[in-house]
């Protein structure tokens, strides 16, 4: 049966939850396949793999591209591993003209580990659906936890709002910059100051190294922070020759005993759930509102409204009337 | 009555909406700051602005940070306002940290047009919701529309999702490009080659001007496009010289009537009534979600799906029951 298609039975959906379990990378592929394809077994997909979630350590990593992330991602993979740690990968690029169904190891700059048992890649593309990766994602994550990942790392492309959301995933975000990229000014506009929870200066040997570090530093000085409150922490490295990833981790650790010291993991954890219950339920929604009465509610009002004999406030009242609200 | 704040009686709105109408350009700031606050009477606002909507012109305007945009816009306007055209300008900026309430002209690079009556420009930002602008730019742009303005220039920063979703907003998306900023590669990956329907390649008497005409063309020549279909304009401008903007004028309207003769200005202006009809449905559902059980359904079921006794799809099904789906 090929990775591409869906499942065929529903019987089927145990079998592959107990072989992903077990270790198998094609099951774990093919989840993460039906997943991002929006496969109508995901309800028992997610069903079966409810109770073996919930106990990975998530690490979102972000920054603009060329800044090391790739580099860095297979550095900590390599460390982590050293640790006797199973390790997932998800790489997220919404902009990736990428189409899924990857088997594993599909991403060369990270063939170091592509025959590893322990560790599990995966690249994910957006496919041209606005907010296709922000639904798809956390069940991905769900599926590495599921295959007894005990840490899954998060990799996103840019610092737009699409790489916002998904960062807001992880339970320690981390945020690459590299000297003279102007990162840190991005970094304020974009709302990145907030989300991050350690900061690394990648290509720390560059000129400009220096400024960079002061620079965020500088801003994190400026922010304001409720007293204890995690400061982020700023940490230097240069990925490409494996220097500094020992910081890097230790960071991100350090970041997690303070998570779970304050009950910041469980806040954090309820606060993705709820995001992503709200999400699913919307979108049955949206589903539902496209259907009325043979889906030709939705279109008709909208023609009154383009027409202005009738503004969109009462056209959606009269929408949701129709779904029995 | 200061602009900040919202209506204080619901006697109010037909009278500012009036004022709007005859020009009053106090009358017009106050409408479309109430509508970026999602202040209450904005379903008011919006009925009384429903039969004076769907006539102006829509353009959206975008492209990278330095590309010229506000300098095109400027000299846009000026000679829309050379033909007698009433002008709205909305300048949506995501990552502004400048917080609405502005009054008329509150931008220096417009001032220009400051002492203009038949020229009302704005800036709006998110204020760090997300969603916020997709949500408001549409209300906005009624707003302006129903105090008389016979074109909109909707003017977006980068080349990001949310952009794509406010260009969607217009009859016809200008892209902004510059020589040597690789915006052509950019703009193929964030999809912008499908939203713009005019590129204007800006700065072009600087070195890399022909390169960059020339990869657009090139671009364009190589995506697909059903018979009949719209081939997007490429025009040459230095706006900071007022050079070129005849063509990129003749350009939009070219588009325009192209929108006319092919049905595709009805169907363009209903699709976007169905998105915005859609979005304050959803809106409405999602309030209501988070008052289910005084507020406690949700955080109840999400810490359920964090702890591993429920998958979220379950989740959401219970929560749409509560909703008496």
């Amino acid at each position: 049966m090929s990775l591409r298609h869906g499942i065929r039975h529903s019987r089927d959906v145990p079998e592959l939850v107990a072989r992903a379990r077990d270790g198998d990378p094609r099951a774990v592929a093919r989840l993460v396949t039906l997943v991002e394809n929006g496969d109508p077994a995901l309800r028992e997909v997610a069903a079966a793999l409810a109770p073996y979630t919930g106990r990975a350590q998530i690490i979102g990593l972000t920054g603009s591209p060329g800044v090391g992330k790739s580099t860095t991602t297979n550095e900590l993979v390599a460390l982590l591993r050293k640790r006797g740690q199973r390790v997932g990968v998800l790489a997220v690029d919404p902009s990736s003209p990428f189409t899924g169904g990857a088997i594993l190891g599909d991403r060369v700059r990270m063939q170091d580990h592509a025959t590893d048992a322990g560790v599990y890649i995966r690249s994910m593309s957006s496919r041209g659906q606005l907010g296709g990766l922000a639904a798809a994602t956390p069940q991905a994550v769900r599926v590495l936890e599921g295959a007894g990942c005990d840490v899954v790392l998060v990799e996103t492309v840019g610092v737009g709002q699409a790489e916002v959301q998904v960062a807001s995933l992880a339970d320690t975000t981390v945020v690459l910059v590299a000297p003279g990229m102007g990162d840190a000014i991005q970094a304020v506009k974009a709302g990145i100051l907030e989300i991050a929870d350690v900061f690394v200066v990648n290509k720390a040997d560059r000129d400009g190294a220096d400024a960079a570090y002061h620079d965020i530093q500088g801003m994190i000085g400026l922010s304001e922070r409720a007293p204890g409150e995690w400061r982020p922490q700023v940490v230097r490295a240069v990925a490409s020759r494996a220097q500094g990833i020992e910081d890097v981790v230790a960071a991100i650790d350090k970041h997690r005993a303070w998570l779970e010291e304050h009950g910041e993991l469980t806040l954090r954890r309820r606060a993705r759930a709820a995001a992503e219950i709200e999400a699913i339920a919307l979108a049955a929604l949206r589903a539902r509102i496209g259907t009325l009465r043979d889906g030709t509610a939705l279109p008709s009002l909208a023609g009154k409204v383009a027409s202005g004999e009738l503004d969109p406030y009462a056209a959606a009242d009269q929408l949701l009337s129709g779904l029995g609200q």
